[in-house]
């Protein structure tokens, strides 16, 4: 079985001695997110995950959900409710939800670290209160006074959860092409009728009710993706009050038989003149749709680095246990019958891999959450603007590569185990199950990389980009003048450079050719991934040679070392990409359809 | 649940149009295996595969094998004893065994396209009599007379089965420290005592015996690997003339639970006295397991293919098939909702990717048959030793890399059908984790590098390497002077001179640090991969511009498009790999272990 320590340093030196996220909550008028609240929040965090929420990681897996046919009810694995329960005692599922709906009002950075651990810890049963915080962004931002008044109080504090319903047989990406219908009630509500499949957390027994948000079209809605509407759809019907009322007509159908993810339920879902209640504008569900959306992909990228660690913890602990073989160049343990294998460098190779990728990603991802609540919070439009502009450019980037990254950190880990990798008691295979599903929901690595270069970059004029170009660009030029980081600052400027000029190399090539967009999308993200994770490291290294953090020497090094590491061995893997982006698209297109199996 | 269809046009297109197979075996002496003959074979073992075998993948994956603790037997899953029956009794066990113990003495080429064929139909059912092969050899080349007339002709006709038990808990790769013991008997056979774990094969129902290869220690033996012998342990005691005497005391203790390959039994075989038979010398047992063990990864090589492929066959079904947005500069199916997604340039990169991978991969593996069988079979001793060294070259690229590449065909695939990619069902997630295991048994794709850079290039001077380069040159001049291949081909010189160079500088920096080899190996594997791989996408490109191809024009057409694409975006991994052996062992190796998790 894998086990899970929450690595609490290493937040605390993410969040504290690199963000200076205090001081920035403190300017931004969010002075009680002060250092000690923030550590109190997530060592109480870390605590009630490492102990409630990991140990139910595996049962989770080996039981799943159950489907009742009879009742059309999900049973979750044992353990969960009574952690759900907790949870909700607890007041977790409000942190960072605004007061006025009986939210704690803390800062969107804190409720990321304590994702992360959550995902960690026990990914499946993450993903119940995950949809619920998009659920409550979508009321809050394009609900009615009702909804807002009435509905999201239950979601924030957990006792009702929420989906997110967009998803059907024949379409996932091109939800022009949903056919759910709402047809107007006389009482101002809507019957929805419909099938929607893929509905993570759709039915399930930890909370006494279920909001869905359904996509869904009006019957005079327009063609495609313009005529989509967006609906509150509640498991059991409520007052004006908010009591519970009786059954509405949305009943799962099945739940889908998955390779990972077991402890989730991932459930068809079938709306039967269903009452709903408009969210938003008529024919503009899209737009709210996104509001959900954006939350959800850096909730999938904090999934990928919570498996990440989980699997590069464990696989350390091998690696030092293990004994096989000699060092290279003298044993490093005579006394034994042969050295832990974390001396040989192909084991090395892989652990620092995943230490690069796991630290770097949580600078990533948190720092996304910083660039969030400037937005939210932040009293100067222009500069709220931007900010917002840069969580849009940094959520693909963090969506596609935190779980490529999964993909690549859960399979190091199996690699470290040797043929003890793929057996199911040492538990990751399990998280390489778990991470798998990852780069798949919540829009796939393909679909983010058309977000980030078709929308973010290209269409959007790449606010997002040019600002946190800038920002690398100042970096950059201070580092050059420190003699330990001038190297990999020359090589990220180098990129940032290389990167800027595909930019405009595929914007004139679409000109011509649209496919150049889609040809390019894959490695212009994972480029981008790789430059941004490069600021990151740079930024650490800095930060530690900047001095005054609070961590130990040891640490200190450990960062310095590990970011040598990162620029020697994986930030080269911008080669290989930019050549791919170079050949453009005729290696993709020139083959017709008939030759892929001739 | 994913289907498969035997590529009989591809293989015959390698075997024919580019290995030129059936001349090389008349010259060879082996003038019965005609174009003809390997024709009908192919397609029998087409029929065979793809009506017996490949239905009973996925219940094999569902059922798995049962072990039944009360009798220590193992249960396979439905329809696998029927499916064995019938392979035994058309006689595909023996294809390519020697014909003085029963063998059709078909040349080994041939068998590695019929052991394509059963990996991609049920690579679960494939591994009872994959080891059988690995067995027959060691008996063949190391056995006694006994062993030779008595054993042999039951494993070669597939009554009974073969295993390889190597790995014990505390050692896997570092055989050294095995602990299982051999006592000598009054009789001359050897009392075998110990436990081996990760027995693929160990117990089943499918034969009526288990010939079990056992490494073990005699009491005198020197430390170490050159203190290790092998013995042959049958499951069944048997008399002089193969009569089943008696039950050995040799049982199935439990059976691992496994990320896939369910069907396949994955034992822990404990030994108690069981009654064995020296094979070889006394403490040489090493070299003989190596007889199997090269056998075995190329088998494991062969596994990667064929699950490539069945992957990629339904993910470019399920692209043709599935609806989802527009192409980007015309509608391709304007009476349709939208356009099929292998319109998508990303959808494409992945396709061809998957084409190039699995095409080339063919290639290079059944290239090394063709070696392998000009060794076996060649007159000229010097001629026979260097297609030896050429196929020792090959394996580990072989191995590691067909596999490696399998996770990413695996991976594309499930990428293709989005959502859906992770649903049981579509069955590609089995293949996923069929395919995660390869890449850790057998060896890792880590002892592979360090097999092909530490021992056949560096210990060995790379003998095999230097005949291949010879072949690589002499086709990089060929095409220099074919204008729509010299840009390829100029790309392979230089990569194939770069390989050279890094091999020197290896070679050097390990006089100083011998971490140098294992920090570069993984990377320099890799690298060798893809060299080898342009190599085989340029010969199928000259071939086909040579002409005199029997296959079709759209046939021919799809290759050179696809040895394009091969070179445009897959070759260009060549530079990632060479940054990193570049940068040495030095930033792996200078983090002390206690700042992996400081």
């Amino acid at each position: 079985m894998s086990t899970y320590r929450v690595n609490l340093k290493d937040m605390q030196f993410v969040l504290f001695d690199v963000l200076k996220a205090d001081t920035q909550f403190a300017a931004l008028g969010l002075a009680d997110a002060n250092r000690e609240l923030i550590s109190a929040v997530l060592e109480e965090s870390a605590r009630f995950c490492e102990t409630q929420l990991a140990p139910l990681n595996a049962v989770g897996d080996r039981e799943g959900c159950t489907f009742v046919a009879e009742t059309n009810d999900v049973r979750t694995p044992a353990g969960f409710k009574q952690a759900y329960d907790q949870y909700v005692d607890m007041g977790w599922p409000s942190l960072v939800s605004p007061p006025e709906y009986g939210g704690q009002g803390l800062p969107e950075t804190v409720g990321i670290a304590v994702k992360e651990m959550i995902n960690a810890s026990n990914l499946a049963w993450g993903n119940f209160p995950l949809l619920s915080h998009g659920a409550t962004n979508a009321i809050e931002h394009h609900g009615s006074d009702w909804q807002k008044q009435v509905v999201l109080p239950h979601l924030i504090n957990g006792s009702w959860t929420g989906t997110m319903c967009l998803t059907e047989p024949q379409c996932g990406t091109d939800l022009g092409l949903i056919k759910t219908r709402a047809v107007p009630n006389a009482d101002g509500t809507y019957a929805i009728t419909g099938t929607k499949i893929f509905i993570t957390a759709g039915e399930h027994d930890l909370a006494e009710n279920i909001i869905h948000l359904v996509l869904a079209k009006l019957p005079d809605a327009p063609e495609g993706s313009k005529g989509i509407s967006l609906f509150l759809v509640p498991k059991f019907n409520i007052d004006a009050e908010g009591q519970l009322v009786d059954r509405n007509h949305v009943k799962c159908g099945s739940i889908e038989h998955k390779m990972g993810i077991h402890g989730s339920a991932t459930c068809v879902m079938n709306f039967d003149d269903a009452k709903g209640y408009l969210v938003g504008q008529a024919n503009k569900g899209l737009m709210a749709m996104f509001t959900m959306m954006n939350s959800a992909r850096l909730g999938v990228g904090l999934q990928g680095l919570g498996l990440s660690d989980r699997a590069t913890q464990n696989a350390l602990r091998y690696a030092r246990e293990r004994l096989q073989m000699r060092a290279a160049n003298q044993p490093a343990r005579p006394d034994k019958p042969a050295d832990p294998i974390i001396v040989h460098p192909d084991v090395r190779r892989m652990l620092l891999t995943n230490k690069a990728l796991v630290e770097g990603g949580r600078m990533l991802l948190y720092s996304a959450g910083l660039h969030a609540d400037s937005s939210s919070y932040g009293k100067d439009a222009a500069a709220a603007a931007t900010d917002n502009a840069v969580v849009g450019y940094l959520t693909p980037i963090a969506k596609a590569c935190m779980t490529e990254w999964s993909i690549e950190c859960t399979y190091n880990a199996m690699q470290c185990l040797g043929g003890h990798g793929y057996i199911a008691e040492h538990g990751l295979e399990q998280l390489a199950r778990d991470a798998r599903i990852t780069t798949l929901y919540e829009g796939t690595t393909g679909i983010q990389a058309l977000d980030l270069l078709g929308r973010k970059v290209l269409q959007l004029k790449g606010e997002g980009m040019q600002a946190f170009g800038a920002h690398l660009l100042q970096l950059v030029t201070d580092c050059m003048a420190v003699p330990q980081l001038a190297s990999h600052a020359q090589e990220l400027g180098k990129a940032a450079q290389e990167l800027q000029e595909l930019t405009l190399h595929i914007a004139q090539a679409v000109q011509k050719d649209g496919n150049e967009v889609g040809a390019a999308a894959y490695d212009y993200l994972m480029y981008s991934g790789y430059v941004v994770l490069g600021y990151w490291w740079l930024r650490a290294a800095k930060t530690v040679l900047d001095g005054g953090i609070t961590a130990d020497a040891e640490f200190s090094a450990a960062k310095l070392e590990t970011a040598d590491f990162y620029f020697a061995r994986l930030f080269p893997r911008t080669r290989t990409h930019a050549a791919a982006i170079r050949s453009g698209a005729a290696p993709l297109m020139t083959m017709p359809e008939s030759h892929f199996d001739a």
